[in-house]
């Protein structure tokens, strides 16, 4: 089974504590290294779980808050410093590109490899990204500035033919082809033997939808119906409620509720304030609406499964 | 005797290890807290030593290299969450405030203070902070791109008397006034008593020169002769003396030279490229022109005396 599997560099909301840093999170996907959001000392959690932050060619950064990617203009620098040729792709808000090079600008710096812009057009389910293995669509979130949540989704692949049944039954390459693609087999003597009874079981591809940051928004449900792993923000206990209704974030309770409403194989809960030094009331809320919550902890790696 | 004391937050040259961060220090001078340099993780490196980040209302950025200033939008930014009023002072290159402005702007995001910016006049000595315990001068380097360095130095203070002396004499305060300024004393007799005999010892003001990035440049001695402490970078060994040259770095022999020619009190080394894990060598190779070198190491407090 090929890799998809998250690995959570940063978990903080906005100020980090000296425990937390703020958001950003790898992903493999079949040996594609996504970054998603790059918050302050993003490349310094890289070094210290030890992942070789040269095989990231894509970034998706969610929107413009700080703790979401200021790390960025270091990573790159960084890249550029131990010898990256490879284009890296940059799937943000248009505004970023300003950012980034107002910076190179006055630094005097040129960067010897090529960062292509993908700016967001903040449609829901926007393909941003596709290859033979992955695609990953936009996600439009409640934020208090314009912010991009990103659904990551596996390729159905092809099914496989075992080696018994192309023998048993003296499959030719035409035939095999066919199969593979859905085909019954119809025999010379008229006989068929259905697909289903030829190929080996395939499972269904898998998914993981990022959502930070946004408030308590149904909206998004049908976007997210059935993924298999949900990251959703859980700023704050829903004591807090109000505030967090003012700043445009959840509560655990609440994603947890979306979880459930959106029918989710596994939920893991993040962003969380720096008020939080015990993380257990945040997930003990989240399985109150959602059995199936975990915490997203820093340096910690979750194989998404079926 | 008032404080005058350094913390060391970062002492890596522009790609940051896992093991030392960017570049900043937090000094102390009489309670006055002053950050020097704010690379990438700043506010997390405070956090993490204890240090009290809304003391700080002065912050002097050297150069637009990001190890040197990437953490300062994160910081700026936790301030205003944490409820800073305070103005907050930043003495550093005039392209700084478009580079935090346009954050700002493309964030929506306003903060609850004022920042008073004071572009740098890249002047050798030029006077860039006064108050009645210190004063801070400019001390222009020559790197790639425009770079000051700082020089921090305790004001005189004035003379004190002692009570027994006071009694002996049955001063005025009138007498003491004119003592404390440096006046000899004429009895009624017409003796004099010599002003050094009146008077405590007092001690010199002490002084820090921080200079980094920089290549080997003799120019700077005549600004740095006989300081308390002096703080050069030494971003290579010796052996790679043409990489110092073409990058606009210091090897640590270099450095150690520098401190010697310049007849300074102590020597700090600091700005280690990433390539050195062990930095012994980089200390022995400054010791060799310099006897009293020492390591900036992240987390150590160095008292600058006498």
């Amino acid at each position: 089974m090929q890799h998809f599997e998250l690995t959570i560099l940063g978990c903080s909301s906005a100020t980090p504590t000296s425990k937390r840093n703020p958001t950003a999170q790898l992903l493999n996907i079949a040996e594609r290294f996504f970054l998603i959001d790059c918050g302050e000392a993003t490349q310094i959690q890289l070094r210290k779980f030890k992942l070789k932050f040269q095989r990231i060619n894509h970034i998706f950064i969610s929107h413009l808050h700080g703790d979401h990617y200021l790390g960025l203009v270091g990573l790159i620098s960084s890249m550029h410093l131990l010898g990256r040729t490879a284009d890296l792709h940059l799937f943000c808000p248009a505004e970023l590109q300003e950012i980034i090079e107002v910076q190179f600008k006055h630094s005097q710096s040129y960067i010897n490899y090529k960062i292509v812009y993908h700016p967001h057009n903040y449609l829901n389910n926007d393909l941003i990204f596709e290859d033979e293995r992955v695609e990953v669509r936009t996600l439009v979130l409640n934020h208090r500035i314009p912010c991009c949540g990103f659904i990551f989704k596996e390729k159905q692949l092809l099914a496989t033919i075992s080696k018994e049944t192309i023998h048993n039954h003296g499959l030719s390459v035409d035939q095999i082809i066919e199969i593979k693609s859905g085909a019954d087999l119809v025999k010379e003597s008229g006989e068929i033997i259905k697909n289903k009874d030829l190929v080996n079981a395939i499972q269904a591809p898998r998914s993981y939808a990022y959502c930070s940051d946004t408030c308590y928004d149904e909206g998004i449900i049908e976007y997210i119906k059935g993924v298999n792993l949900l990251y959703h923000e859980a700023t704050f206990l829903q004591e807090m409620e109000s505030r967090a209704k003012e700043t445009f974030h959840t509560t655990a309770l609440q994603a947890g509720t979306i979880a459930a409403k959106a029918d989710v194989k596994q939920l893991m809960i993040g962003h969380y304030s720096a008020r939080y030094k015990d993380l257990n009331p945040l997930l003990e809320e989240a399985k109150s609406t959602f059995q199936n919550s975990i915490l997203a902890i820093e340096g910690e790696r979750i194989v998404v499964s079926h």
